[in-house]
């Protein structure tokens, strides 16, 4: 075994000399804009100092709690109330039986490149690793600005409730935009999350006080929604992010939407097609809003959520226990997207899907709607959640290229919840270059280092700083 | 070309030194537990002497009429009244057109691992190897069990209509198990087939009287269904099966179950809404005693089956005219195992899928279930049928890795009627160990034997032995 | 980097001896059978002359507006009224951005194959490529009957309209052939368009002129039809063709049938049910008229077409506003090759599928319908339109092996409406024997290379010579 293929090595995932090329002069030196993620705000405005390694990494990664829960490890070890180095020790027991799950390469990379902690971590090294890491935590070089700041982090853009009153995004920008620029993005999901009619019009409540418009009416809501769009848009948000299963299509007119509406005003179930319409009305309206704003829209699709009714009940939603769908997409999608781009107001657009199988559906989708009036203008989004590994991205990298064009893909996210997640933007360009690089090496591209050098920073950075007007 | 890499060698599939170690030290000495398989308990507990190649192998053998009928070869050669010899020349003047399909590796291997046969099957020479192994089949070497013994088959699970009297497995197991210890499956696929009512009702009269209780509503099914359970249970029965398009869910109450029994017994055709509602009322009670025995509940889902309605008027069904279906399985299987969940009665469970569409749906839909009770408890089954070939176990091993814990997989089936075919196994380790051997050359997992090792063994071995409690 | 591994080499795409010498010896000697595509019968029969690159290259090429497009190209340097030289240049500019997009590859393979040009096009090179090769094609060299024999084309089968009065497809024979062989294909996909009814019975005034047959009744229809089936076959048609979201079935008399056509005559617009029902009804007639003739009967089926009704309205269908659709397949198309095979009418069958999703399901629903009257006899045709791509290639070519006889596979067609598209087989050809040459390199077939070779040249002329009778 030669010392290039060592175990998360300097060339590590990088298996031909044009790789190690491009992955070290074109991919590495480029700081990181994580146009996508679900960081605290809060957090990175305040300068947070964590306490221990439990508190940084495990608490509110679910990720992890799946792997412990197949693992064998109960309840009280992910969620419940046992102490955080007892958390930790059953992480670092899990540990060892991740290998060759995302969790194994990510867990080891962010501590050689955090902490830089060269070990294995497994319960042997579990007590030493916990120790050395949460002393470090300690220090004001692992508050989370210079965090930020040692990853190359140049932008984050964070996810936020329309009724969120922006006050840590205002007052970072403010102090300088410390560790990184912060941006707020906007997430709609409960301004038509009608299936819960008692929790939507607790919500009505709120986006109706946040907005100073009292919402009695669907015009109400839709003034209301186009005011916190504006708020937004004056801080600085530069998209917005919708999860949903599809994209839903209905031909409503706004006199039916908003008969449906009333009846969600007086507490009325609606259907499943009722939902699925209204849903679809208040959508569309939001899309103009956002191509009034020349914000780039994105869409997540496909993920069939708390699938664990009794966990649900426990620990509420984003808890480890969604998985990938199988709804059924293109017809719909096209419709959607056909229908804003007829009046010329579909705006720049991402689509992610979570089904892989829908891969090249979301590939082939993209291309009717880029209309050459910007490069790259309708996106397939980068591997997510579930695909945000090895394969998933060579997968998309791949189904990219051979039905679209990968030159003017945007790129990576994080989409974490976590300060220590930033290698995955590292461990994505390493993927990226090997990818192209084997092409090089195999005579299946031009052995032309300056243009594909060029392609390589594109997508690493360039592409999506111009995307997002950063 | 290295010796190495010669068709069939020592080495065959195992591209690198780590695959190699892992394979030799680690795969290879571990015994067999099959414990899914369609083999007769009358020919193991008699321990059966073949009297020819053609028998052993072609006969009931729907995977080599398939290739024999898409290579032109007449019906009256693959289930017809040719001769065995007949038959067995037609088949191997198919042999070299099965090449890169599993057929090839498969065919080969059995005749070099139970004949010692080294050439290659064709047409020249197809009569030499029929004398050579029919001879040996007339010795007593060939007989069943020794046949299991020299593969180091420890145990077999085979596949049984709860009508079953078992007494095969009895007095097997009374005799002291030679050959292999068999343990009875339940396979309850006719007691909720509404479908053909004629047919059914001729089942349900066998049900009744095995279970001697007889059957006049759907309280008296479900008594029997139960006897029948506590009689597989008293005779070493573990696991249960069922072939399924997808997992019915629907919200019936028993009333409402009770009187389209009725409907049934009385002869009256259900319609395909009644059929689904009636199979999931009857399938989640079932799937409640399942869970007070203990047992490992399989779901093999997705096949679309019997499509060419002349040949199965003439051959009936399992005769090689089935594929792969595209039924929407997501959102019907969650609810169908959350509310099993939901009252704690969700057994350990297996689920199998045919189209490989799904393989992301199904590795991430055991995470929602796996609750931390046992390691791996739900679990996602090793490639089937048309998946049960290099490329598809590769997949569900990767996609396995991504998105759950291998070290968990509780590995290789046969889900075979043939004696001949535990090569399968070989087949499927030495596949694993190339995919992992693999990543430990590229750098991809710590170059750490003894950790590796031992979780090939248990992905080969234990993790099965362990799950299935034998 | 190795000479062998050059971009665009002699040895392109060939990674290990094996292939090599599979390609050079086995494949490129062979002819081109090219037994669907969208060629011009007009231009071929008058042997067209062009008078620059882009009326050959790009205007009607719309995966390269397609590409345009993505890069943020005009419309206008698309289809629009920029000139021959300026949309060339626009072209140069957007072909670095498709690098890994098959574009590139063809691209250089075009400008190599045909007219010798060994340099990268780019915005640099663009000019001079533009120049040289607009003058090669002002030479006689370059007119369309010598550029198909360069290429070796020995067959191509184009795609003509029931109403076509074939007047090429005859000079063309009674010229003797010059350039290669043409062949007509039935593709009757307006005769059951109903979901336009003012189009349709436009079309039906054609079809009752070009057929001579008045057409007041569904009767008439199925007589009209039968005459250009007639038709056709004494004019060297051996297939027909039809491009379908999915093969539509429905169980409906003649007389329902009747009725509802009576409907389409008066205008009436169907609902989405009786279009199927309809559909289903005159695509299953023609069909048995098809086994009438013995012909090859190919199904596209799987296209979400037209997306971008902005652009429909501006440049129609075909324009590069078509992406892949997630249409169920699998049952309907089950049911339809049963009823014709169960009245022993299934003529031989061609089924290709847009979304590679639908790659196993294809790949094992010929095998229902395989009877053994030939070899081969239902194939699953070739990556086409968005997997007509290395990656597409390779997954069908290895999904065929693993759940059929990739022996009897009938190989590669360029499905192109350009006249330089033929390296499409050369790429074909390349990546097939890489992949199989591999196989023989890694030990996993046999390193039997005249076995292999046979196979090789099989597929790519034999099998399609035989199985289309030329």
């Amino acid at each position: 075994m030669s010392a290039k293929s060592k175990f998360l090595g300097k060339d590590f995932l990088l298996h031909c000399e044009a790789a190690v090329n491009l992955y070290h002069n074109h991919a590495a030196p480029k700081a990181i804009v994580d146009y996508h993620n679900h960081l605290s705000p809060k957090e990175i405005a305040e300068n947070k100092q964590f306490t221990n390694l439990t508190e940084i990494w495990l608490d509110g990664d679910h990720y992890k709690w799946r792997a412990m829960r197949i693992n064998g490890v109960n309840e009280k070890y992910c969620t419940g109330n046992a102490s955080p180095e007892e958390k930790f020790m059953k992480w670092a027991e899990t540990v060892p039986h991740t290998m060759r799950n995302p969790l194994y390469h990510w867990t080891h990379l962010e501590l050689k490149r955090y902490f830089g902690i060269d070990r294995v971590l497994n319960a042997e090294s579990a007590k030493s690793i916990y120790d050395e890491c949460s002393a470090k935590l300690q220090t004001k070089e692992f508050r989370v600005q210079p965090l930020l700041k040692r990853m190359h982090v140049e932008v984050v853009c964070t996810t936020d409730d329309p009724c969120d009153d922006l006050a840590y995004h205002i007052s970072h920008t403010e102090a300088g935009s410390p560790g990184a620029k912060m941006l707020p993005t906007f997430r709609p999901d409960k301004a038509y999350a009608f299936e819960d009619i008692s929790a939507y019009n607790a919500y009505i409540k709120k986006l109706s006080e946040a907005s100073i418009v009292e919402i009695s009416s669907l015009a109400d809501l839709l003034k209301a929604l186009e005011n916190r769009v504006d708020f937004f848009a004056k801080n600085g948000c530069r998209a917005c992010d919708h999860g949903l299963e599809i994209l839903p299509y209905a031909e409503l007119s706004h006199t039916e939407a908003a008969s449906l509406f009333e009846k969600v005003l007086k507490g009325t179930t609606l259907n499943t097609l009722e939902i699925m319409g209204l849903r679809s009305f208040v959508l569309t309206h939001l899309c103009r809003l956002y191509h009034g704003k020349g914000w780039a829209q994105q869409f997540h699709l496909g993920a069939l959520r708390n699938n664990n009714s009794r966990m649900k009940r426990t620990l509420g939603a984003d808890a480890g226990f969604d998985s990938i769908g199988d709804f059924p997409q293109a017809s719909s999608m096209s419709k959607f997207f056909d229908r804003l781009d007829s009046d010329n107001q579909l705006t720049k657009t991402i689509i992610y899907n979570l089904n892989p199988a829908d891969n090249e559906l979301f590939a082939t989708m993209i291309g009717n709607f880029n209309d050459g009036s910007s490069p790259g203008k309708i996106q397939w989004g980068s591997g997510w959640w579930f695909l945000d590994q090895k394969d998933g991205m060579e997968k998309q990298i791949n189904t990219l290229s051979n039905m679209g064009l990968l030159s003017r893909f945007i790129g990576m996210i994080t989409d974490s919840r976590s300060f220590l997640s930033f290698p995955r933007h590292e461990y994505f360009r390493r993927i990226l270059c090997n990818v192209i690089g084997t092409d090089i090496e195999k005579g299946e591209l031009p052995n032309d280092m300056p243009l594909i050098g060029k392609m390589v920073e594109d997508i690493c950075y360039h592409n999506a700083k111009n995307y997002m007007d950063l």
